[in-house]
């Protein structure tokens, strides 16, 4: 992996890599914060995955995450979200809620999809061995993120317990194969056997783990998120979690909508979560 | 003036607003964060003045500002750096350092510049007046800024000590008069007279006002600054600082560079600033 930027903040350090993916069949950029306590041995990481539309920069930018992650003493790993590159096909009518931008964290199954969006296998696999191998980071990691990116980090985390200290999720699409995004996406990746798109469904794989252990899990969501109704519908999850007794923690937020300004406003406890499991 | 944008953050709200103004001859949007305090009454506000090349919108979603405003009851008042508009002329050529997103906060003398760049005026008398009209804002006054916005703010400071509790800038370009930015934008907006341009120049400033009151200052560099050696010569100002007597806090902060997570990592530092002298 070659290092494309490197800017001190906070006391650390936010860095830009480029690397080839196997998995992805193309070249990737992401983005990671060193805390200043990286310095001195290996730190636990948040993977922070981002929603429709976004890159590694977005978060990166906005959510003001460092100044926490730096006090607490945890990395930010922040991947794309798609696939990248001139080879890699789009949506063929560029929509914003498919194709590049918009991976939705599976590995599609269907053509012309199946050599690129492989963003499930990327996320769980490839990009921790990448990193943990070259960065100061320990085996301890917790998962996060926005929209598409909080569906990402709740099927990632469900299917991979093992894996991730906790859980988080800020505005998550907690139900794809009910609303039109997610129709859409799991779909096109993964082919109209709807059977196919149970495991990318964090409502269902909330349901089927019921009296299983989990990593603690916490939920934000904006009362005010324009999104709310029709494409994120947080009551599933929440129905699905009081028939499971998984105990997550299920916030609404009032006044609040679907932009960065929430984010920026609650990653705080989001990491103070993250880092009281990571512990 | 009419709300184009309302957004709830850290208990406050970020809003955009757009406005015709009379002094620029063109519509203006700027943004504004009300704290959560204005909801009870009149708070103070820090205005905010952004480099070149930005908009409003640069610094309030990359600075994190909100979260220590929300906190120490400050509204953030946040224009535009040029006029804006199909009839505003631009430099020929699109530079990014002269013409729109490159006002420099001076009252432009020459053709064809004068009709619309009177950004200075709009920054002291116009946006004010109105803001103070509309919104719960008590008449105190701070100004802040990062690179042409810190030198906005430090000249707009010390020219009119009587309107700002206290003034603090990033990475300023101190001395204008000496530097390729300053220089090539002062006599496009000014002509080629030098003695037109030292009322906008920090450095001669404070030489100037030696022995009369002014308001505290703040100044941070970073001195992995890519600018630091041709543009932004802090060192000039800390010789003036230094002959005058002036008693300005200039830091050099190490490995930092001329980016908004330079300005993130240390928004906190200059608003504590601020409301510790607007009280």
């Amino acid at each position: 992996m070659e290092l494309k930027d490197d800017k001190k903040v906070f006391g650390g350090r936010q860095l830009r890599y480029e690397h080839a993916s196997q998995v992805l069949n193309c070249t990737m950029q992401f983005s990671v914060f060193l805390p200043p306590q990286a310095e001195q041995g290996k730190v636990p990481a948040v993977y922070w995955l981002s929603g429709l539309t976004c890159t590694d920069e977005n978060f990166s930018s906005k959510a003001g995450a460092q100044r926490a992650a730096a006090e607490l003493g945890l990395a930010l790993i922040i991947p794309d979200t798609s696939p990248r590159g001139d080879d890699v096909p789009d949506d063929p009518e560029g929509a914003y809620d498919f194709g590049k931008g918009a991976g939705f964290y599976v590995n599609a199954t269907q053509e012309p999809w199946r050599r690129h969006y492989q963003m499930y296998d990327y996320i769980v696999k490839e990009l921790p061995e990448l990193v943990e191998a070259h960065l100061p980071l320990s085996e301890d990691r917790a998962i996060s993120g926005h929209s598409m990116g909080g569906h990402g980090a709740l099927v990632i985390g469900l299917r991979n317990s093992e894996r991730y200290a906790s859980i988080s999720a800020f505005s998550p699409i907690v139900h794809p194969t009910q609303v039109p995004w997610g129709k859409k996406a799991l779909s096109g990746y993964l082919g109209s056997d709807e059977q196919q798109w149970r495991s990318y469904d964090a409502t269902y794989l909330l349901e089927e783990l019921a009296g299983q252990a989990i990593p603690p899990i916490l939920v934000d969501q904006g009362d005010a998120d324009q999104f709310l109704k029709e494409q994120l519908c947080t009551e599933f999850f929440r129905e699905a979690n009081k028939a499971s007794g998984a105990g997550a923690q299920i916030r609404m937020q009032p006044g609040y909508d679907h932009s960065y300004y929430f984010i920026a406003t609650f990653i705080e406890d989001h990491l103070r979560f993250h880092a009281s499991n990571l512990r």
